[in-house]
Formats: C-alpha cells, structure tokens, sequence
C-alpha cells in the first residue's frame, strides 16, 4: 500500500513573508518513496495577482524549483503542491495549484485527494484547461463564488458560506482536502488522507499558527523556511502532513477555516 | 528623444520549437538605452495551457530570466514582452504577457503602444488585474470574442473578424501593436511605434516566415535563437524591431496577420 504522495501548502501572513519551499523535501515528508513527483506548483500571492510557477516534471530534477526555492520571494498568501498523477496525464495543463481571473483578482485553488462521480460538479463559465478531477472542483467552486464579486470582495461570511458548501458537496466524492485563495482571504478545508498506515481517514490537513511577538525565528524545516522579519508577524501555515516539532493541529473532518493576514477568522 | 523600449516577440511553429531569448538583448536591440526594463515576460503555450513566466523587474538582474534564456523550452506558440513602464506602477499585475482562460485554453496577450480614451473600452466578464491600458484592450477584446467560443473553436474567419474590428477600435487611441494567441491561432496587428528618430509611424511590428525543408538552420540573433529540428519544420516570427539581417517584412500600418501551426493563413 502507497501513501498518497500529492501534498498541499499554504501560508498566510499579516506581513509579506518570504517561504522557501524545497518541493522534494515537501514530497519526501509526505511519504512519497523517492522523487519521483509528477509535477509541482506554487503561487505567490503579489496584490490581486499571483505569481505562479510550476511544472509537470519531478520537483528533485527541476532548475526552476531550485530557484524558487533559493529565491526570497516575499508574500502574504502562497500555495503550493506537490503532484504525484492519479488522474490526468502529466501536462502543465493538469499541474497544480490552478488559477483564474474574479473580477479583477486571481483567484487561485490546490486539491488533494480524489474524487469520484464528478458529473454533479459542472461548471459554465469557468472550464477546466486540463483533464484532472482538482480543476473541475475548482471550475465548480468558482462558478459559484464568482457572482458574489459584483462590486469587490463580498463580505467573508457569505464567501464562507459558499466554501463549505461546496467543501460538503465534494467531501463524498473522495478525498478532499483543498486550499483556495481569492487574494484577501485563504480558506482550508480539512477532509481524510491516506495515512501511514495506508488507511484512508481524517485528518487531512494541518494547521500552525505563529506570533511573533518575540523577536522574529525562522520556522526551519528541510521542506519549507519561512522567515519572519517584522516584529509584529503573525503566520498561519497549513500542511497535508506536519512539517516541524512545533504543536500542529490538525484539522478535524469537514472543518474550514477562513484566515486573513496571518488572523484566523473562522 | 527616447525611443519606445516596450518590445513584442512572438513564435507560431509547426512542430514545437525551443526558443531561447535573451530578455535584455531583446530590449537593447528594441532601443532601450540600457537594461533599464521594467518588466519581462514570456509565455510558452503547452497545448491549451501557458507556461507563463513574468516579472516586473529587469530582466538583466533576473535570475528567472537567465534560466528562461538557457532551459531549452519546446512550444508551437510563444509570445513574449519586454515593458517599459508608462503606465501603471512596476508590479507584477502590471506586468505582461497577460492571460485568461475561455472555454477550457488559455488565451495569450501583449501589447506595445500606449492607448488613449479607454473610456470606450468596457469589459464585463473579463477584468484587468493591474492598471495597464494594455490589459484593460484584452479583457474588451476577451469580451467580444468569447462568446464565439461555445463548442471548441469557432471558425478562424469569425475569429479574426472580431480581431480585426477590435483592432480598428483601439488604432484611432494610440499606438496599437498586439500579438493574441487563443492556443490554436495567434493574430499579430501592426500599427505604428516611436521610430529611430523619435516620429510615431508605421511599421510598428515585423515578421519574417522561415521553412526548413532544407537541413535544419537556426535563426541565431543575441536576442532570439529558434532551433528547428524537424525537416519539415515551418516557423513565423514577430518582433517590434527586425532581429537579424534576413527579410524581415513590415507589417503595413492597421495589417492583421494570423498564423496557425508556422503557417500564415491570412
């Protein structure tokens, strides 16, 4: 029995941040047996737009993913995965996190799992460009939240309101645990996971939050460094599986949580 | 005097071509003064997606611009822009190629010009993410033409009507050369640019047509290096400023050129 090698990444910061994120370790420690990643991807939030990188290719044989992961790239929102193709050819097209444009801000989605039964998700106006499950989800999702966008952010509670339930219509369907970033704020859903074991159940998905009230430390880890710099940072992280020794939570079956700026709302 | 710095390149090929540019160069040789770019992009389509690299830096200090330059990266469609700021601020949403997803393809726009009077160009279900009139004429010629797209590709001659007349729209505003690729076609309009001596005229963009049915050659400039390894292998290139010494055509003032496949259709 394999454990499921996709994992999921997020953060969100009252400061820019800079993550330096080391895509092979980040697969290594989800337990994948070796490098041999289908793709991998990450966003970094700069405003309403998102610098995206990513690639359908192992992370461990990539110069781009050694760049990105010696570069200091500052950000408030990222989100990153790691591929490991279940469904889906190994394109940039079924690379993720996906993105699309809402009302004048990138909006920007990563999924782990798998789902099945996916007629019930359609979607109008956004298609999915490749073939995977993850997009179609995220096409749905954004079909919709897009009309909530009339005139800016809606206010975060009928965002909310929107999220769980989709996270609800998709959380029968497999596996389920996704990321979702409309450029103000990051909402993680929690579902089940292929655990050590091999046995799929809850959790998902884990959460780390850190103030920096003290003087500012780095949360070092071989898979990700996060540096804080201001003294007044506060970070939420979020991981499929927990990337330090620090208190991670894990998310229970079905929760979402809503943070901003580093400020767990929900 | 100075002369525009803002340079277009754009590929169609019919098999996939690596294209390795040199940002900065393409910007020395457009007219820049030195390597003073504000911003640089390229995107390289992947069948119905782009890989999009952008950064609103110079290119000369990019590390991600050399690694582009050097990463032998294959695509059948490529369209690229090297950005002096005129403008909006020096940040990323401001920085091109931009993109948007229609129908399950991405479709690809760069702009070199400045617009004018944009009042006229309104765009509902496309917004721009940055301050650019650049973005603001794509997501209005977004709008037009993607209602057309319903079931796949709608006709190249239906297309390139809405392309035509989008180009018609925005010439009367200001400098008004684009290069547009839906994925399957790329439509390049020419109009006029600041010349070497500081006048605004025609032409605004080149093209030069290559087919190797000879032994495959490169077309190597500082700026641009197109290898063909097939054959049979059919190329069409723009750029602002002609690149080498072959025959570069001018594109007459208001001209649309469409390419499929390193083919020009019209």
């Amino acid at each position: 029995m394999t454990a499921a090698v996709c994992e999921l990444f997020a953060m969100s910061a009252r400061h820019p941040a800079t993550v330096r994120l080391s895509f092979s370790e980040l697969a290594r420690r989800g337990g994948a047996t070796g490098p041999h990643a289908d793709g991998w991807g990450v966003g970094f939030f700069e405003g309403r737009d998102v610098r995206l990188i990513r690639e359908p290719t192992a992370a461990s044989e990539s110069p781009f993913a050694r760049l990105v992961s010696d570069q200091s790239i500052r950000s408030r929102n990222v989100v990153a995965h790691v591929r490991k193709a279940t469904r889906g050819e190994r394109t940039l097209s079924n690379t993720q996190p996906f993105v699309r444009e809402v009302l004048g801000r990138v909006h920007c989605f990563a999924h782990n799992g798998h789902l099945a039964d996916l007629d019930q998700l359609s979607s109008a106006r956004f298609r999915p460009v490749g073939d995977t499950d993850s997009e179609r989800a995220f096409c749905s999702l954004l079909d919709g939240i897009a009309p909530l966008w009339v005139d800016g952010p809606p206010p975060l509670a009928m965002r909310l309101e929107v999220v769980a339930a989709f996270a609800r219509q998709i959380a029968p369907l497999g596996p389920a645990n996704f990321i979702y970033c409309d450029s103000d704020a990051l909402f993680a859903h929690g579902n089940r996971r292929t655990q050590a074991d091999g046995v799929i159940r809850a959790p998902g998905l884990h959460m780390l939050t850190r103030s920096c009230a003290h003087p500012a430390r780095p949360v070092d880890t071989d898979a990700v460094v996060v540096e804080h710099r201001a003294t007044d940072q506060q970070v939420v992280l979020f991981a499929s599986v927990p990337l330090t020794a620090e208190p991670w939570t894990a998310l229970d079956e079905g929760q979402v949580v809503v943070v901003r700026n580093g400020d767990v709302s929900v």
